[in-house]
């Protein structure tokens, strides 16, 4: 049985909407970041990188977005969430998800996780205040030259969905002009509807 | 005909590994970092990132390293490069090369792209004073827990190789203390040794 650890907020979403999506037979681990339960020695056991998500499988743990989305997709094909038969098309994939983590996602975690990169207050500050700039970005080239609509990928929908989902839905906390991102905020209304994703965020939220 | 796009001393060496390891047919494109070159507009049209890697395949262009990595494991079947029949063992290479994308090269691009995540100068050279610690800790991570040895997968060399070879080959510039990291250098070590790497890293350099 598949089981994800996952905090509320944060990127592991789009691996709880994936196994939604998928139809998979799964158990979720709320990890309480309040506690700062990410850093302790039984969840370190899971995942020494203390972050979310980390999926248990019949295999062993695997992290990382990119990564247990296309698990999800192989895993469930007749969810068809990837198209692992057109090696272009699949790297498409892998390229989108790949933008979503090494840049989106962290551009917007130098607003809160500045300390990872310096420790002087007053640069952790300036970080803070360039974020809506930098973010804002990232979903300007997203809106513009990636989301081919009505999907990430077209007509096809995939598992660069629900992680696009996922963090657009950081935007407005980051300050970032959504009157410029009509196409994003689009996608993630047109998510908001499927009741996949319905089911993960009340889940999460509850 | 694969084209790759390349710039000297980036991760687009990564790719250029796998391209000689696959024993593929390609071309080379050297962007010059030196002029922006990666900022002008016939550079632009290719990859709208603005960066390094982007490889021109007979289906389109594809960015992100990590995609590419996996474009040119499916493609040359023969080379053996990753587990595609394994959706656990692939999914745990996609982890590794995520884990380097999102977290290890973006601690160190701290260090000289800072302008990316604040404008304040003294930011800047405050996110260059934590550079040694912050991808140091990646490096420790790696060697305790994500190196299998001998390489990274253990007996299977895969796709992740290429791409730790080159990021821990900037691990001396970013002042890490290289003596924590034995098994990481050893790693290092024979990677140089194999032909492969040596002609990419001898074309990138000539």
């Amino acid at each position: 049985m598949i089981k994800l650890f996952y905090a509320p907020h944060t990127c592991s979403l789009a691996s709880h909407i994936a196994l939604e999506e998928a139809g998979a037979a799964y158990t979720t681990v709320r990890v309480d970041f309040a506690s700062n339960g990410q850093r302790q020695p039984e969840y370190l056991a899971i995942n020494p990188k203390g972050r979310v998500p980390a999926l248990a499988t019949d295999s062993g743990i695997l992290t990382e977005t990119p990564a247990i989305l296309a698990f999800i997709a192989q895993s469930f094909p007749n969810a068809g969430l990837a198209p692992f038969d057109d090696p272009f098309a699949f790297a498409q994939v892998q390229a989108f998800n790949s933008y979503l983590c090494s840049t989106v996602h962290v551009a917007h975690a130098h607003r809160m996780r500045g300390q990872r990169w310096a420790d002087d207050p007053a640069a952790i500050a300036a970080m803070q205040r360039k974020v809506p700039q930098s973010v804002g970005a990232c979903f300007e080239l997203i809106e513009r030259d990636m989301l081919k609509g009505p999907w990430v990928m077209g007509d096809a929908y995939t598992i660069c969905d629900p992680y696009l989902f996922t963090l657009s839905g950081w935007l407005e906390g980051d300050g970032v002009d959504l009157t410029k991102l009509p196409r994003v905020m689009d996608h993630h209304r047109r998510m908001s509807q499927r009741p996949a994703v319905q089911r993960a965020v009340a889940a999460e939220l509850a």
